[in-house]
């Protein structure tokens, strides 16, 4: 059987990479076959397109230049990694994939949500996740708790960036109405262990 | 006023960059105000690209991710040469544009020529040529060209890729149709010097 694709999104400091690790750690240990992978993942091709795009020298890099490069170290690491592993029944957790670009470069870079899921959905073709897990949280406190491990207090520009986030919030809310079925709200303003209680519950009927 | 924007499509050895140079030079000693390029035209970001579709070590490089690098490339290349020559008045010739990846990729490499329509769809927004002069012409003939400037024999590898781009022109016949007031069908069999006069007749009811 083909394994399931599930995703993980949300904001900066919202707790994906944490939480993604625990119920990781939680399916390992009930022997399911499991991946977990982020973009480019190791990917040699993707990995040279995101230095392109990561390059500090590319002030002039064109907002849509930056959407269809993503979207390309998308599908190479989708095409090389991700399927293969889906293929051969292995379940795939992956840290962030096309809602991240729908809510940052669709939404809040105004791009337009349409225009980047049409060029996502031909880099990915048919294989949307089964599962989205969306971490909902106002940006302040993501940014708060970055700030804290980072051990710094938030500056000017953090507020600045801050209007930039709650766009982003406001995209991926967007986005949870667009696709009720598939992206689920967890409500990541809580303590880790209630997150990763809400996020297994999620996960149960699917992987169970 | 805005400036005309025109590209040159064809086969291989149809004469695209031979014309296209003739015809720049008449215009340019009329003093029409023009700029003759092609992908990526020197522009950094789209060189870098291009760099990483043509590197012979990316083996695994999956087709659309490719597509979606030629229209990146093609995206940064318009923004920072194409548009601003436009806007400023003048009249931008280009040897090969978005009708090559639909012909190529689209129709010949079988990605499809909706599909490969709509991502550079995002990457040229409103910025559809004008023009399109077609050089239509037998690939045979178009391959006997290059392998005469080349000195060399046709041989079982030139006919194997034939059939593909039998496929290409097939690809282009179909752009034709489907953009019978865009694109302008030059027959490419004929004298240097008849496929130039015909194509300066297309361009004098534009450019005059
Ligand atoms: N529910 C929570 N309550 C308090 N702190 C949390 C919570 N979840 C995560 N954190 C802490 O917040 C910080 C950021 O968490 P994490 O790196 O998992 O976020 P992220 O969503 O992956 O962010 P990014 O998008 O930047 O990768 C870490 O220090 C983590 O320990
Ligand atoms: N009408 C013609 N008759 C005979 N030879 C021609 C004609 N047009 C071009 N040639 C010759 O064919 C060769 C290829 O021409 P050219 O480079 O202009 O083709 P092209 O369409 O730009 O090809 P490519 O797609 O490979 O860049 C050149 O040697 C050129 O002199
Ligand atoms: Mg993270
Ligand atoms: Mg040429």
């Amino acid at each position: 059987m083909r394994g399931k694709f599930i995703t993980f999104e949300g904001p900066e400091g919202a707790g994906k990479t944490t939480i993604m690790e625990m119920v990781y750690n939680y399916y390992k240990q009930k022997e399911v076959q499991i991946l977990s992978t982020r973009e480019p993942g190791g990917i040699h091709i993707a990995e040279e397109i995101r230095k392109v795009i990561l390059n500090p020298d590319h002030t002039t890099m064109d907002g849509r230049t930056e959407a269809l490069l993503y979207a390309a170290a998308r599908r190479q690491h989708l095409v090389e990694k991700v399927v293969p592993a889906l293929e051969n029944g292995t379940t795939v957790f992956c840290d962030r994939f096309i809602d991240s670009s729908l809510a940052y470069q669709g939404f809040a870079r105004e791009l337009g949500i349409e225009e980047v899921f049409q060029i996502n959905q031909f880099a990915i073709g048919h294989t949307m996740p089964d599962l989205t897990i969306y971490f909902d949280l106002d940006p302040e406190v993501g940014l708060q708790r970055i700030n804290e491990t980072q051990g710094r207090e938030i500056n000017r520009l953090d507020l600045e960036k801050l209007d930039f986030h709650r766009k982003v919030r406001e995209g991926y809310l967007l986005l949870v109405e667009k696709f009720p079925s598939r992206i689920m709200k967890i409500n990541a303003d809580q303590s880790i262990e209630n997150v990763y209680k809400d996020v297994i519950n999620q996960l149960e009927a699917l992987l169970s």
